[in-house]
This record gives structure tokens, sequence and C-alpha cells, in this order.
């Protein structure tokens, strides 16, 4: 089946890039606005358009999620952000798994990850973060 | 085998966008600075790091690369751009296929091909493009 692969990054101590990506404040920074829900291991993440379950969280290290509510095409998929450091960075290694065909909502989605995981970079090095609804926009009507 | 897929929506009209994506001017101001080689259907275009063999072309709706020189990991990929036509916009379906295995670096390529497909979409609106060597950087080091 094919996944969605991103990698970027970041100038920022992992524990930090964890907090981002596990947090309602950093989760609105980066990618939702107004994210609400319980970022804890087992709890359930509401984004608007999709809801999302908390399926395993490794402090510093790993996070993932699965999709319980949402696009069609997302259901069932799971999103894990993967943490590796290095003296200079925080890379993060990201995958949007499980797609059943890959469709040409599946080329839009890997493009709008792109930007924001590019968010999340620019918000935790020089607070430039582009959520929704300040995302980059990528076609006509995005 | 995985794909890398991405999907933007430029507002210009499709022979436009095929002409950027076919001819040395175009191609130097989106993705590599200083591109040479035959953009003609057969010829070998050289992008410095790598050279791609154009292996098919439909004007106005389809280019497709074979990567014949550069990483290990580009040998025997092939790169497809798919227009697709509205009122409003062209649509540019892009893979890059044939990946021997989701290795790290295909993350990386992934995410800079979002980059340099964004970065077609400014140039042909608003004269912006980003092209090698003034490439948004995604990680230290890049």
């Amino acid at each position: 089946m094919p996944d969605i692969l991103h990698r970027v990054g970041i100038k920022i101590p992992a524990d930090k890039v964890f907090q981002a990506l596990t947090t309602l404040e950093g989760l609105s920074r980066w990618w939702i606005s107004g994210a609400t829900g319980d970022p804890e291991q087992g709890g359930l993440l509401l984004f608007g358009f999709v809801d999302m379950r908390v399926v395993e969280l490794k402090p510093g290290r790993l996070v993932r999620w699965e999709c319980t509510r949402g696009p069609e095409e997302w259901l069932g998929t799971q999103i894990t952000f993967n943490l590796k450091s290095t003296q200079e960075q925080t890379f993060v290694l990201f995958t949007h798994a499980n797609w059943r065909e890959p469709v040409e909502f599946m080329h839009h989605c890997s493009t709008k990850w792109a930007t924001f995981l590019l968010s999340l970079k620019d918000w935790l090095e020089r607070d430039e973060g582009r959520p929704v609804p300040y995302d980059v926009k990528i076609h006509v009507g995005d």
C-alpha cells in the first residue's frame, strides 16, 4: 500500500519537537489552529475536518496517530512522526501510511504535508508557523 | 514499489506549464539553475547531480523522464508530470516512481520535490521560482 513520506531537519532539541507534536498549543501553531481534545496516549485529538487517536507515544522519539473520522480516504490510515537526534538538529521522519490507493487526493495530501512539516520547522526555529487557515495554498480553491 | 506523489494547481494554461518542463530556460527557473542538454523526446537533460532521459512527451499533457545518472537510489527511477486542465488552473500530478525501497533519502526527496513544485507554481504565477542553489532548505546542511 502506498505511503506518503517526508523528512525535515529542525535546529531544536527532540524534546521540544515532541512537545510541538503532543500539545494542543503546539499542534495549533503549525498544523490546525484551534486543535482540541486529548493529546495523551489513547486520547482523541480533534482537528475539525479529522479526528486522530493517539496510538503511540515515545517521549522525544515517536508519535503515532490513527485517523478515526475524516475524509473517507484517510479512515484507518496512520500518521507517524519519528524523531532522530543528531548534534546539529532533530530529523522528523514522517509517514502517512495505509492509503488504499494512490488517488489524486493522496498526491494533494502529500504536497500539503510537506508544507505543514516546513511550517513545524519554521514555527520552532523562528516562530513563523503556517497552520490552517494561514496554510500555504497549493491550488486555486485550496 | 513506493512512489513519491505530489500535486499542485497553477493558474496558467497547460501549454505554458509544459514549456516550463520542456525548455532549459524553464527548468533552470524552478528546478536547477544552469540545466543543459536536449529537452526533446529521446534527449538527455543534464542537471549537474543527475542526468534525465526524456522518455515521453505529450504536448500540454505529459512529460516523463528516466534517471540515467545520479544518486544510486535514483538510477532507473521515472519522473512523470501529468497535466490536467480545468477552467481555473492546470493541475500538475507528479510521480517519482520505481524507488526500490522507502529509504530515508526518499523521505528527503519527497519533501524537496514539494518545494520544487511550489517553486514551479510560484515562478509561473509570479516570477518567484526557487531553483537550486536558491532552493528552500529543509535541514541543516541541505
